[in-house]
């Protein structure tokens, strides 16, 4: 992962990402990215797979979680708030009639919603910026949004 | 992960996916999908993590590696082609001026470009055939596509 800088702010600022995969048949995926190789994908009996893994959009979707929490953290920081605790659960349908070759039907998510589970040291007013502020930044919940998943998110205090 | 099956073929076939995420502070979040709750998502010390685990957007773009092999494997089963090995790597974009909150750029992808290194017991010809065919049903690829990543796939015969 690298960063190039630009002194300049209205220049992109890209970060580079790599992930690579090796196959290893039956559904089954091994993953690396930088020192990360503990990882796969898999894929159920009813596709051909062991079941030794999440499936590749599992992942996905577990990733949602992952990024609106550094999202979550990262804003709170930014505004001085402390979260003392933070559970996410993500859940989404796929018409799996996409990925069986049926025209027409966009064969990734049709839906995604998360509960946000978090007890912040603040009050109801700062939960409620906190909230604006993590949805217009967070990265996976924007890739879902701009490929026109029905995407919601729960906020819940704790 | 359910699967609601209907018997009419226009009607959606929904399948159902979840996962959790338990924030364990310094940008570490654990996740859960099903039986599997062996993995994480974390941040290098630049965002205030720890660099223990992948990053959210990494863990998604090694899915998109994971997702074009199980589609790869599905559309030569399904044409009763053998494949011999499969190796991918991918490669991404993100202006992270999105993610720092600068108006106007979007925080996810701008670019993922994918290598398929891919040998096939069968003709040049199958494999134009596969990877056209590939490219419409893959779930994570068209996730990027419809989400206006400039995404390209190149495809190289071993």
């Amino acid at each position: 992962m690298t960063t190039v800088q630009h002194p300049e702010t209205d220049l992109p600022v890209l970060k580079k990402l790599r992930a690579r995969g090796i196959w290893e048949g039956r559904q089954r995926t091994r993953l690396t990215v930088r020192q990360f190789a503990d990882f796969a994908t898999g894929e159920p009996a009813a596709i051909g797979g062991d079941d030794s893994a999440p499936t590749p959009m599992e992942l996905v979707l577990a990733a949602l979680a992952g990024c609106l929490a550094v999202v979550i953290e990262t804003v709170a920081t930014e505004r001085g708030i402390t979260v003392r605790s933070l559970e996410l659960t993500s859940e989404a349908t796929i018409d799996t009639r996409g990925f069986a070759g049926v025209p027409g039907v966009r064969p990734h998510f049709a839906s995604a919603d998360t509960r946000v589970e978090i007890n912040l040291a603040s009050t109801a007013a700062h939960l409620a910026d906190l909230r604006v502020e993590v949805e217009r930044r967070c990265p996976a919940l924007n890739l879902f949004r701009d490929a026109g998943v029905d995407v919601r998110v729960t906020w819940v205090a704790r």
